[in-house]
């Protein structure tokens, strides 16, 4: 088959075969398939969708593409976690250690940030000589000793994905469920883990804006995932409003801190416990309740802290920031935003705030852009907050004065104030598994 | 705008700015527009579609991305013809002549055989010296001497088509109504003639196979050509078995004269009287039937045959290959093709016939590919003719014995046999004007 026609059998909503998708994805990736006939057929499946054994099939010679981890090195049952990605979310900067402390393997290779939705490897290198490229030997043993070790993608890890996310990226094809499927599938499964918890973000911060988009999208993966022989599952969890309050690469750090030592924001203490509940579920550590009950546990006796001390140290950053989150550098320059009008917050466009952080130096524009790791937001007010005209709804801090205002102009209009308490907002609005959907 | 945005709004099923295609066809054209986000957006059309007025534009645009032929320097109306393409279809060798003997001008650029279907530029090329590339400056002697001459595509004439289509052609968005009109209408745009006589074939042979998507398109061009400012109509005729007997070049040449001398085969002669009086029509000599009449009389003395052998002199052919067609030389080897059962033609597939005549040498694969001008099929027997058991149902023409063999059973399995009569075929379906659509 030539591609010419693999494309043509897409244009008319036909299934393509394993042998076919084989035949596309290494042919694509040797260079052979050029990158116009490629971005026809990413045109078309944007159109014509793909069935579930195409998507799995997709993902898994993505997956093939390149390296592929092999982590039987590390004892014990590894579970992996992915956040679709959002504004103000260090989730794993807490359930990682949590999970790790409780006896969980924690092998994640993630990412970094771009656009509005900041990256675990932006905000661990915030911290004093952390380092997150180490090979693999050293990798391996720092997960069997603290449990938890998070690294950046290695070299030659899923090329498919990297080719293929490029092209998406220019041909205005990302927003196609079953490209997305298996571009995250193809990653999590290359990185070796037995067990895999999604975290879909559903809202106006996330990737998926309805939650129906991103319970479809939850569904897609956790097919993909079990098809590929891994436990998976997937919580759609709330990105309309921003997780916790901090925005902003050391100042998420702190708040992590916070967290793990119970001391952290409401909303995002909530998830935590709910995303570790089923890292352990996943990992063989019984029945989701209890789970969560021991993720509390090891949350409020400082375990899951302590572990994370631990990675820090094993991977060379300086564990006394974590012991002492004082230390961290603040940006030099701040600006407390206040309200100008008086009533409850009924809306907050939370891709916007992400953005704001974007302005204030904390994230990237583009993939070769820097990033201040001092720079961000703290939100004081959020959706469902009362709040009186000069009430400060956030502080803005910046290594340079000058983006200040602009960013607190735009951070305020991500605001909207109405005169009636909007209704209250789930965390966590689903459950996704192989087998079942559940509402909450 | 950025390219992404323009394919992004597409995707969605908006229509772009006349603005904005004109920033996309120029960025193309000079290689600011990467091919693969063109790709994307070829898909995304063939999917979404375009307005009337976004077609117009996107024509036009094209139209204006190269030189534009400047008739001004030939005297009278200049109608031109267009047809989508079909097996036999050597109508322009007789109407072209026709047309000029009574007083319109043709001042036609053609094309080159592809795949299935033939080009006039090939079939004149058949006649021993005949000229397709000459001068500016001559054409227009010959037209205005003559009232006809016709010549290949100049070099840079309509880049954004030639460039497109390329990239239609590897990526399977070449069946899009918008893409299609917008290419064959920003040629003719550029051609420059006053009127267009568009010839839009219908059925197995053709590239539209269902009669209404040929209306469809036939309605486009229109729409385009008179948005344009020219006079145009379009005659959807018969393309599910071929036009004529003659399938190859030479041999096509010479039942154009035949039908020049009014000795042509019935199907052909109506099309081309049909087709002739709309191109008379446009060059203001009257009413359809007053001009189907003059078509008509022109055949019958003489004056269209007298015609073609002067623009053959004029264009260094020898004209007495024109006065005795016998001169052509024939292929050494033949092959008849016998029926082998008895019962009535009841369907022809009729790209497979055209397919036969490019397995003998009388047309290409690809475009690179040379040509044997005097291989070919002559068709003994056609749709609704009734046949006994060896009755020879066509004469197979090639330079090269071994040709033979493949290409008479992929003939007769171009034929299908029933024991009924089937139903008769119209020649012409519809007419197609700005104003509306008269079926027959």
């Amino acid at each position: 088959m030539r591609m010419y026609d693999l494309i043509e059998k897409k244009k008319h909503g036909e299934s393509l075969t394993r042998q076919e998708i084989r035949q596309m994805v290494r042919g694509f990736v040797e260079g052979e398939i050029p990158d116009y006939q490629m971005a026809a057929m990413l045109m078309a499946i944007c159109f014509k969708g793909m069935e579930e054994d195409e998507i799995t099939g997709l993902t898994l010679e993505m997956a093939a593409s390149g390296d592929v981890a092999d982590l039987s090195g590390i004892e014990g049952v590894k579970v992996d976690k992915h956040s679709t990605g959002g504004v103000g979310d260090k989730t794993t900067l807490v359930i990682g250690p949590l999970a790790a402390a409780l006896g969980v393997k924690v092998a994640k290779m993630s990412g970094r940030g771009l656009g509005h939705t900041g990256g675990t490897i932006d905000k661990l290198e915030s911290i004093p000589g952390f380092e997150t490229a180490i090979p693999r030997e050293r990798f391996f043993r720092i997960v069997n000793e603290t449990g938890i070790a998070v690294i950046g993608q290695s070299g030659n890890m899923v090329p498919a994905d990297k080719k293929l996310y490029a092209l998406r990226d220019v041909t205005a094809t990302v927003d196609s469920i079953p490209l997305i499927a298996s571009s995250i599938m193809s990653k999590k499964i290359a990185a070796g883990s037995d067990g895999i918890v999604l975290d879909v973000k559903t809202g106006s911060g996330a990737f998926m804006k309805e939650l129906e988009d991103s319970i479809a999208l939850a569904r897609e993966m956790v097919a993909i995932g079990t098809g590929a022989g891994r436990r998976c599952c997937a919580l759609i969890t709330d990105m309309d409003v921003p997780l916790g309050s901090a925005i902003g690469n050391s100042l998420e750090v702190i708040e992590a801190i916070e967290t793990l030592k119970g001391k952290g924001p409401e909303d995002l203490t909530e998830v935590c416990l709910w995303l570790c509940a089923h890292m352990l579920h996943l990992g063989g550590k019984g029945q989701i309740r209890g789970c969560y009950d021991m993720a509390k546990g090891a949350l409020m006796d400082g375990r899951g802290l302590q572990t994370l001390a631990a990675m820090v140290k094993a991977q060379g950053g300086d564990p006394a920031y974590i012991l002492e989150p004082e230390r961290f550098e603040k940006a030099p320059f701040c600006l407390a935003l206040q309200a100008e009008e008086e009533g409850f917050i009924t809306h907050m466009d939370t891709a916007r705030c992400g953005i704001v952080s974007v302005i204030l130096g904390a994230g990237r524009e583009r993939k070769e852009d820097s990033i201040d790791y001092s720079a961000g937001i703290l939100l004081e007010k959020k959706y469902g907050d009362f709040v009186k005209k000069g009430d400060i709804i956030a502080v803005l801090r910046a290594s340079r004065k000058e983006l200040l205002e602009e960013a607190s102009k735009k951070l305020l209009s991500a605001y909207t104030i109405g005169s009636e308490a909007p209704p209250s907002k789930k965390l966590v609005y689903a459950m996704v598994t192989k087998d079942q959907i559940v509402r909450f």
